[in-house]
């Protein structure tokens, strides 16, 4: 068999931040979430033994994990669910639920309505496809060329603190919608006023699918470009930044590639650089492989297995069979 | 289970130019096409007879069919092969055959140096993937706004004959640079003069996994923007094109769902809508979905079933035991 070719820095951070869907995922140690015969997410089994002391809620299975059927609508689902976690956030013996939030993201199958809502510290332990929205601020400057502004996240904060990251970002809450939250995010974090935010253009989406000690993120991120003029610095003012920063190009790759920055936000910033003309087939040998590696089939990984089923209620024991052989 | 929600119009066309990717690959009819143990292909029934009377080239197995192994390199591989397929050229009973080019197309495993090549108009009875470049030509119209060419094909044309089509493409072949076959088909098929196809940017790819009468189509387009200037004019000069368009989006909108458009050059038409703040999270309720059918994972489709023997020599028994379950 021939040599395999070098593997380009970007595809090594593609990878990366693919960890799950490359690796755990075919490992095949999780067990699959189910709600209302749907896949909604996958449980480690360092986790699993936590949810097995709670059978009146979770069916534990030698195949998959269930939430109760008896659960009538999305409101009985969401209570007994935030029940259990309150109780093990009480024991504090799960390090993401020292991180709670007191905020809810929605739970659903891709294409079916919202099946019920779950605390967004909790959200890594189930797997749950987490949405969230990030602006790239940038500005055309007459010497440097085109710059991006970054910004170092707070050392106080749960995740990745100290981290420099994307300008602004943040979770789809439910009730926001996807640009409602850009203009928040862009004023609470950047101190972007309304009409700075109202320029910002929507320009597609990155999906990849990350793990890490604390759990699982299969995320899937909505991003805005925003122009912004040479004179505007952002400013902080929900403490969860502690400085921002105008980089050139050359200067964000450095940033990109440092241990400093965090990997799960790489995704938007390969994406920006691409969509500018500044990674390019010619410059980059495993371009196509990287942007597929920004756009990795989340919505189809808890749903194909069903699709033999697609007209009946898919049952948990013949979805979890396929699943393991994928 | 929760009744599913509607499905959008592009989410439709998706799915469509996906139709091989989302379904004809699960029912596991078609057989890997193996070449030096790497998966590059996959042969459906109706022309796996044709190959079983060549087994001095081509390996038919219950599982696979395999390019015999002890061919020694990339000129044998590339001759045995183009031996067969001229044979069954001269016996004129496979219609893509009929289209022959002259032109070869590589034939690789991702991340690894090319194992061969193969006359174009072949690749699709083989399932190869398929590379090609794309440009959209593009417009900021002082009344109409944003606008974009198109190009009506040629009703002489071997595959979509008198469809509409993106202003300019083309296969990469053997020996050609991907900005190179950029500039030399925006030349052939619009007369794009140097200096103006040296502004085009690049902005990305897109890739989906069409099945058609003809055969199996897994293609990735490397995707070019252009700027035009009002008064330039593009003008065919090799008889591949009938007539050129200018239209509005709206206009581009109606054109992309019109049973005239070919089907597998919507992909950059989406792409370039998303890209642009068109297509937003917000007027497209399935937009993350459609972003990942722009990027199906065409480099794993044929890789995955290889993970767990990384380091050795795949044998394509297990393989398709694998791919089958898939």
């Amino acid at each position: 068999m021939a040599e395999a070719m070098d593997v380009s820095r970007l595809l090594r951070l593609a990878r990366q931040f693919n960890c799950f869907y490359l690796h755990g995922l075919h490992r095949g140690e999780c067990k699959p979430f189910i709600v209302e015969g749907h896949q909604v997410g996958l449980v480690r089994s360092d986790f699993l033994k936590h949810l097995s002391r709670y059978p009146e809620v979770f069916h534990v299975s030698g195949k998959c994990v269930e939430l109760n059927p008896a659960f009538r609508d999305y409101r009985e689902r969401t209570i007994k669910v935030a029940d259990v976690l309150q109780k093990l956030k009480l024991e504090d013996c799960l390090s993401p639920l020292r991180g709670w939030r007191d905020e809810c993201y929605a739970v659903s199958a891709p294409g079916y309505p919202d099946l019920f809502e779950m605390e967004r510290s909790a959200t890594c332990l189930f797997g749950i496809q987490k949405y969230g929205v990030t602006i790239n601020g940038y500005v055309k400057h007459p010497t440097k060329g085109l710059c991006i502004w970054f910004q170092q996240r707070s050392n106080t904060k749960q995740t990745w603190p100290g981290k420099w990251d994307n300008m602004v970002g943040g979770g789809l809450s439910v009730g926001f919608g996807i640009l409602e939250t850009a203009v928040k995010e862009a004023a609470e974090e950047a101190s972007v006023p309304p009409n700075l935010a109202s320029t910002m253009k929507p320009v597609g989406c990155v999906s990849f699918y990350f793990e890490s000690e604390r759990g699982l993120f299969p995320n899937t991120e909505f991003i805005y470009d925003m122009e912004l003029p040479i004179d505007f610095i952002p400013d902080n003012s929900d403490g969860e930044v502690q400085s921002f920063e105008l980089l050139t190009i050359s200067e964000s790759l450095d940033m990109l590639f440092s241990p400093s920055f965090k990997t799960t936000s790489a995704p938007v910033v390969i994406d920006f650089l691409i969509r500018w003309g500044l990674i390019t087939p010619d410059n980059e040998p495993n371009y196509a492989e990287l942007v597929e590696l920004l756009h990795v089939p989340l919505r189809s990984i808890y749903k194909l297995p069903f699709h033999k089923q697609e007209n009946g209620r898919p049952d948990a024991e013949s979805h979890y069979t396929n699943f393991t052989k994928l």
